[in-house]
């Protein structure tokens, strides 16, 4: 990194990914010269730090953007599409965590692993992709580079955390509910502001975000859409199921894909994947080694295990692929943006 | 059913499955004139009642069969192997609740659902298929015969329960080690007999049996292979992923099909599931209806939803498919095909 060093701001820096993107900075030694951190009027006020020093946070108004380098957004679509405008005409670059204009044809949606060249065309805005997405797209770019590919079927196994720490809340007063043979009160997911609400405790949720009209979940879609995008690939064959369960941190996901060249092993496969950035290959049926989501928490790699061949389909194959959705799935991955601008040159 | 009454044997009826299976025949009026509970030496001499009248558990042994009608053997795959051909010789049909029998191409492998044709062929050994299995065909057939199927790849969502009562204990041990912020211990699942233990409590384990040289686990291969034999149809093409939940009792699967004939709908699929026996559909997404494995346990049924076109492959169309692995995933489809023997006038 060069020896510049940058005026950073977070927008919903009392949330969870706000949270979070405060933390890698400091932990990864973020080129800071000044870090504002902004709320919402109601949470303004509240004292942190940033290496031992003390800062106020502050209500996010458009001024607040005079001079910063990178903002980095999280307080919501509603927040982003009032504000981001604001800091871009002061000059600041706005890495978006929320899906506001993640499918825009002029915002550049990144995965470092998988195409940081488009950075070059950013007009001031770049968005973050959904989790579920990142940790399949980190795993099937090494793949479509080396060996082509025509379509991907996915079932996911995502942890509540996804839906906030309330939902996290929730998972447990459940528990503990149902172990005391009472009756599971739910009132957050799938989605909070939807009708039903389900327990999620000794469950399982084929619902999560809001339904569309073609009968698929906006996750499904935002994975569908947000996959052929990042990997720029708009007639890759894409299928998503997305389902909740009760496991706290990381999601996992059984992926099926149908490689382009003939002739590929699993062998082939593990090679190009070993190599990957972002990747840790963990798959061996003779030591029972694959990813879980309780080991993969708190981890920056996505993990790729139970790699076979389809037994019927020689271009088909199995992966299991997990990662921490609160770590690539979000808060680094924005982090990662902001690095790969500045190792570009971009900022 | 007919007047006549029948002599019937339970072989391991101090297992979970022989509890569940005699409380069925119970349940149902099977027309039992005795029953004859049999076990390991060990557990001899326990005693239960049977519509109010004291049974006195036995010792499995040969002569035990004499006069029997139907034997149901679930007490592994040890003693199926060791006293069914002695049931047999005795003039009794066995239902195998184990899986030491299922691909032997004399044995008939029966959801009455879907093969009760099979049955015919008896040679006093009836096959009861695995639990993940029975679900998925069942919502499968209605669908073959009225549009044909080329294509299936299954992820299931499996609950515990399957593993047996021992490891749901170990999930309630784990999550309380959790929730105190202790270590979990794990000494059960994946597979007790296996080297490596994870724990299941707020994980997902994509391991389910052994693994088998190919890369699959023996549940996967049970799957693919049982479905096959099944539903008659040796070339389907037939890919599964078994992943093993924290959920106490109800196996969830996201299933991707291809139908043979061309211009099939969502609604053309919907109306062959609604009339298809041992169906109910739960699919609306305006109401946010769709099968959960907590809905679904105790009830007999297979429960469907979530179906939906692929959006690229027009053969192509997604299901989400629940049921009680406990009942017509084990003890309700040994009976029912007890009943189709009565039935069908075969016994």
């Amino acid at each position: 990194m060069s020896e510049r060093t940058y005026n950073v701001a977070i927008v919903g820096a009392t949330g969870a990914v706000g949270q979070n993107i405060k933390q890698l900075l400091e932990q990864k030694d973020f080129p800071i010269n000044e870090l504002r951190l902004l709320s919402s009027k109601r949470s303004a006020g509240t004292k942190t730090t940033l290496h031992g020093k003390e800062i106020i946070i502050q209500e996010a108004t458009p001024e607040q953007f005079e001079t910063i380098d990178i903002a980095f957004f999280s307080a919501g679509g509603s927040v982003t599409k009032q504000l981001a405008e604001s800091a871009i005409e002061r000059g600041a670059i706005v890495i978006d965590n929320t899906s506001a204009f993640r499918m825009d044809e002029n915002v550049p949606l990144i995965v470092p692993e998988v195409n940081a060249h488009a950075l070059e065309q950013h007009e001031g805005l770049i968005a973050n992709p959904n989790c579920s997405t990142i940790q399949m797209v980190v795993a099937l770019q090494p793949i479509l580079k080396q060996f082509g590919l025509t379509n991907v079927i996915v079932s996911t196994y995502q942890a509540v955390s996804g839906a906030g720490l309330s939902a996290v809340e929730e998972l447990r007063t459940q528990i503990d509910q149902y172990l005391k043979g009472e009756e599971m009160e739910a009132n957050l997911l799938p989605v909070a502001a939807d009708e039903k609400h389900y327990p999620i405790a000794f469950n399982a949720l084929p619902q999560i975000d809001v339904f569309e009209a073609n009968g698929y979940t906006a996750e499904e879609m935002k994975m569908i859409n947000e996959t052929k995008k990042i990997m720029e690939q708009p007639n890759l064959s894409v299928a998503a199921t997305c389902v909740r369960l009760p496991v706290v941190t990381s999601h996992s996901e059984s992926v099926f894909i149908e490689v382009e060249k003939d002739g590929v092993s699993v062998d082939d496969l593990k090679d190009v994947l070993r190599k990957a950035p972002g990747i840790v290959l963990q798959d061996d049926i003779q030591t029972q080694t694959y990813p879980t989501p309780l080991e993969a928490t708190g981890k920056e790699e996505v993990f790729i295990g139970r790699i076979r061949q389809d037994l019927h389909n020689d271009r088909g194959f199995h992966l299991w692929v997990v990662s921490d959705n609160l770590m690539k799935g979000a808060a680094l991955n924005t982090v990662q943006i902001a690095e790969t601008l500045i190792e570009k040159q971009i900022i």
